[in-house]
């Protein structure tokens, strides 16, 4: 039993996308395909993954490093206890031999990518979707059949004004969802204080709209935002700070009494715990965002919530970034808080199983094996060119 | 006045190292030329620079990303305000362009590679050691002949034992090094006492040894460690933590009296920032090695050493992490506190000019016009492959 092929190829996300901090014109995402000798419905068992968005395409760190190091492992070195399923967190120790400490970055999202691509792997082979099968192993087996799931939009583009922005508002509503977040920062303060009360007149209250920063605020810009911001009682406030400033995030939380959101630009488990002991995150409200396919995958993940939970921190209070197929099933898996969506943007890299519901805000689960790409068309069909 | 081509190569850097943490048979780095249209003596000037050693090569993002931004780039937009040779600050700025905020590593090993070999063009066209340039632009133009320099050694290898170790703290100090720096943290507690004891008896007392833990230790190691090595009053104690537990790094000052040293995994101006409010690092004796080629180049390490400045800290506290003509210049432009040598390791990856001398713990510079690469001739050899 073993993985006989790791093939990846680089796409353009083709955005036109904007946020305070950067556009996503050159935005590309590494697409893996784990292909393995066990055969399921007469075919090899093959998993997949992406990059999730915002980082770029990381396919030469796979080529030159990751993926040398695993076909080059003795097959039973990858294999769980049973010997009948491969064991992610072999594939990571695997990956990770000869990488120098710190620097995470560089190689954390290569990693992650195929790493979660195994355990669509070890998910399909075990007949189960991959939901089940972390909840199963992390969860004491609680069983979702729905997810908290909010809206990551109202983006900034050329021409678009209040009224278009609350047209993606009211779509988004007609589709089911109830909490939309949008971008501010990237306007003057009265401008952005006219999209969030705009915003306000059509979803049911402050908690059911969030604001993103996008980490483009200086200390002067953030202490200015926070107190225009406050009286809205906001269901949170994203990414007010450089993800690292980890003091002005401190002098935030004293002095903006709702909850701020961040981690979406922090790739480490030590990243994590800084972030959340320096910059002294409250754990009675504060949201904490690491996108899991960019930080080292999904067992590492396991690790991050175990360092929180002995910090006091419970996992509601984890929104993973990523509004995509992967996130989904960790949500659902570990019992998080929600899950992001971006409907309408960044193409086959956004959404979830095409014949998704989202009602009240929740979205049903898919039964499908693994992570079930294989339910949304347009993307499966980039990976199933890589297996076949 | 413009750039005409930035080439690149992935080279092994085909070393049998070994330190605590991981070993070096798979490291590559990247070797960068920036080729200009600015004449000097009748062949156009060419800028270079490698990756220092420690992070693999980081081709692709150059070839994906940064050298399509800077050839698109008006060459105008590129230059000072003279117009008369080019303005790496700007470079930077061009390089960072759809950039997310935070995840440093994934690219700043990239740009700050291209920034060097930048640097290293337009001190070409003033005819001035990069040196000199960074002294009259950073250093109030303090004009350095010498440079303090320590030996970046005592690395494990197989069958390397406590006379092998003494053979080579004993080449070192004739070829007129003072001060070594050994590996620890490979072997047991009771058999790296006996190498630092074993250098003891060879170099000039405690002052002239250093120590390198690599990242590796864990709390209760670090403290073992810590407790059992404070009595040798050692020059310094290097990574006794992972880079980025700072907290750990805060309870190290306050239980290790000695000097302490880090900052060699660290790749931005914030994490540095970071690293000494949250480690409590102490100004007046503890090093920082953040590595410049690494951390986005020169312009934004002249930004660090500001900030560090604001904190308390002087420039004779920062020792840059690799032993190379790039780090040697920004030491001695800079007025830092020294600079690293890697002798008979890294293959054409370490080392200075060919013609250094070294007396009395001190490194003569060379006068050559920019990095001085042309002074290393295998290395050399290598870039000039490049551009030729």
């Amino acid at each position: 039993m073993k993985v006989t092929a790791i093939r990846e190829i680089s796409v353009p996300i083709g955005s036109s996308l904007r946020n305070s901090a950067f556009d996503f014109s050159e935005m590309t995402t590494s697409v893996v395909a784990v292909v393995t000798d066990v055969i399921r419905d007469g075919r090899p068992v093959v998993g997949y993954a992406f990059n999730s968005t915002g980082r770029y395409a990381c396919g030469a760190q796979m080529r030159d490093r990751l993926v040398p190091r695993i076909m080059k492992a003795a097959p039973e070195s990858l294999l769980d206890a049973s010997g009948s399923n491969f064991a992610p967190e072999k594939f990571l120790a695997c990956m990770m031999q000869r990488e120098k400490p710190g620097g995470h970055t560089e190689r954390s999202v290569a990693v992650g990518t195929i790493e979660v691509a195994v355990w669509d792997a070890v998910a399909k082979i075990e007949d189960q979707p991959l939901h089940a099968v972390l909840s199963e192993r992390f969860n004491h087996g609680a069983l979702a059949r729905q997810v908290s799931c909010y809206v990551g939009g109202g983006w900034y583009a050329p021409g678009k004004g209040i009224a278009q922005l609350q047209d993606e508002i009211r779509a988004r509503l007609a589709e089911g969802y109830t909490t939309m977040k949008i971008k501010v920062g990237g306007a003057s303060l009265a401008e952005d204080l006219e999209r969030v009360e705009a915003a306000l007149h059509l979803v049911d209250g402050g908690a059911h709209l969030a604001v993103d920063a996008n980490a483009t605020f200086d200390r002067q810009r953030a202490h200015t935002y926070a107190d225009a911001l406050a009286p809205y009682a906001l269901r949170w406030l994203e990414e007010p700070t450089d993800p690292l400033d980890f003091s002005l995030l401190a002098e935030l939380t004293q002095r903006y009494a709702p909850p701020l959101a961040t981690g979406e630009n922090l790739f480490s488990t030590q990243d994590i715990a800084n972030l959340v002991r320096f910059g002294r995150l409250r754990p009675d409200r504060d949201l904490l965002q690491m996108d899991v396919a960019q930080s080292y995958g999904i067992v590492q993940f396991s690790r991050t919530l175990e360092m929180l939970k002995a910090q006091g921190w419970q996992p509601s209070a984890v929104y993973p970034h990523g509004g995509n197929l992967m996130t989904l099933a960790v949500v659902a898996g570990f019992g998080l808080g929600g899950c992001e969506a971006y409907p309408g943007v960044f193409g086959p890299f956004a959404g979830f199983h095409d014949d998704a519901r989202i009602e009240n805000g929740m979205i049903t689960l898919s039964e499908r094996p693994g992570i079930g790409f294989e339910g949304q068309n347009e993307l499966y069909a980039l990976m199933r060119s890589l297996s076949s």
